[in-house]
């Protein structure tokens, strides 16, 4: 769940309807010489990732990156990718700068495709532009009754415990896994304290970083408050932000998940070859490969119902568990609107004038 | 690598060679009932463990429960399992209250005997006792060109965010990897700010607990430096140590854990079913089915290397990647002994002497 801190202040929300969202996302993306159905699946992505309420990966901070970059000629619009090596179990994909809101739900189907046949998929994915929320492609999988499990390697941003410099982004990992009645589980974690979006978000709301969440130009990690206002002044930390409160532990996370994605595509991580894509591992696991699927739905529900039923500690309300307050933001956005900050649509309106499309309605 | 605090004050340690800790463990197992086969394979889990001086899962803390736990029944000493379901990637295992270090390394054998068919494999395995450092495991696949991967869920310690109770264990996540002249990269670590067995070992040396480690009996954590004498004052805090600081991601890790390993065992998590046993997650990534193994190793010393070599921030000698000081812990553990606490010398002692065993070598 977001912290109140990242919200959009309400006096510079504006509503906007998922359908509207959809729209208007596609026909950017159409524009920009992408397929209707490969625009029709990175706008489903982004939107999701928008009605769950994770306005860091939606539309709010990436849309206008990935418009850059197509643009720039740094995006390959056309369909397709290249199958680099494959197995009963895996596949490695070279995405060929194709961007990742597009790639990642296909990686996500290849890997479901070889659970269904040997009980577990696994599909990297190197060379491509950016993924978004992984947690999407992870939730997938679980709408289709398998455990979803994706991790990152990109970016350069986090620096390792006692290091001086970033070598290393901040490299998500999520799971996703089936309910029944309960909402599906839905970790999608930065393997850094905070998430680099939240950095940019908190600059845009005019929020102060907490303790521990980033280092000095030296790598000291930051104890105290503060508002920042230059990404410049600051790097990111690993999860636990000192090494006394285990940063060597998100550190240890962050490489995990660059030797799954990144060196299992036998590519290079981003502290050799800085600006190099996102590198992406997408692994489905096929339920009743384990295990009885309707015993497995039976225990995620009274496992999460007991963690969201559990006392909670003084001045809380209630114990949540991964993708309870998520499936809750699909529900309440989906009646009453997607909040975007103003000037995120100042931003569309620009976008859509420019490429002699219709508004984002409101 | 384990905190200063954490290791044996020297006045207290008394050294033991490989050679006679691997000889009197192995001999203690064989009078439990156990195989002679087992019972070096346990001992190797062990000993390896405290070459590798993550003491708090070696021979200090485990052996003695482990002992224990044979002799009022709760372990079983016979060789085998049950394969409960299986397919061509996974197999689901039954372990039939066998100990965790005897299974675990035939777990990761069956995992990589499945990776090598189909490029990944992953078994899971309930109803066994502890496993010890679940790293080893992920370093028998490193062992042999394979990427290894450990979950486990087990015990009822850790308080999820803004819950008063525990309701998840320590539930820790590993990954080894080979490099070809670097040491290999290897990762193990609770999803706990700290392991469980760690606030045991700093009741024994006497160090106090610092913040964000742990939390009252009412779920607050805990914020400032100080001693535990008694376990039953404290719960365990998640990575992250309060939701500010990322306590949900170190509890979203522990649920990851919880569910690749519990849940696809088709067993039921310690919250529903307090006092069952470990439940843990083999996987082998078979990297020629990924890319060219050269290549990948080739890769990883550059990325460790990268790291090792970085400059280190002010008051630190040096950047470490998961995996090199256990390695050189190895290599002058082999060369100096085992420094064991001379307390646990005594328990050796009690223990052969009761066994009718020759005493522990010095």
């Amino acid at each position: 769940m977001i912290l109140e801190r990242f919200k959009v202040p309400e006096k510079d929300q504006v509503l906007v309807s998922e359908a509207a969202l959809r729209r208007t996302v596609t026909q950017i993306f159409e524009k920009l010489g992408v397929s209707p159905e490969d625009s029709a699946e990175a706008a489903d992505v982004l939107t999701m990732t928008d009605l769950r309420g994770v306005e860091t990966h939606g539309v709010s901070n990436m849309l206008r990156a990935y418009v850059r970059d197509y643009k720039a000629g740094k995006l390959d619009p056309r369909p397709g990718w290249k199958v680099v090596r494959e197995s009963p179990g895996t596949a490695v994909i070279d995405a060929e700068r194709r961007l990742g809101v597009i790639v990642g739900p296909k990686g996500m189907r290849l890997a479901m495709d070889k659970a269904r046949r040997v009980g577990i998929g696994v599909v990297t994915v190197f060379n491509s532009g950016h993924f978004g929320a992984i947690g999407h492609y992870a939730m997938q999988a679980a709408q289709e009754d398998m455990v979803g499990v994706c991790f990152t390697g990109a970016g350069l941003s986090v620096v390792p415990t006692f290091a001086t410099k970033p070598l290393l982004g901040t490299n998500p990992i999520a799971l996703a896994a089936p309910a029944r009645h309960e909402a599906p589980m839905l970790f999608d974690a930065a393997t850094s304290a905070i998430a680099g979006n939240k950095i940019r978000l908190a600059m845009r709301v005019g929020s102060p970083l907490l303790p521990g969440w980033v280092t000095d130009k030296e790598g000291t990690p930051i104890m105290e408050e503060k508002p920042v206002f230059d990404r410049e002044e600051i790097f990111q930390a690993p999860l636990g932000g000192t090494r006394e409160q285990g940063s060597h532990k998100g550190y240890g996370f962050a490489l995990m998940a660059e030797v799954l994605s990144t060196l299992l595509a036998g590519a290079l991580p981003t502290m050799l070859v800085p600006g190099s894509g996102s590198k992406n591992h997408f692994a489905a696991y096929h339920i009743e490969a384990f295990t009885d699927l309707e015993q497995f739905k039976t225990t995620m529900d009274e496992m999460l119902k007991t963690l969201r039923t559990a006392k909670p500690m003084a001045g809380q309300e209630r114990v949540l568990y991964p993708g309870l307050s998520e499936a809750e933001e699909v529900l309440h956005r989906r009646a009453h609107g997607i909040p975007l900050h103003k000037e995120v649509l100042q931003w569309f309106a620009e976008c859509t004038s420019e490429m002699g499309l219709a508004p984002l309605a409101q």
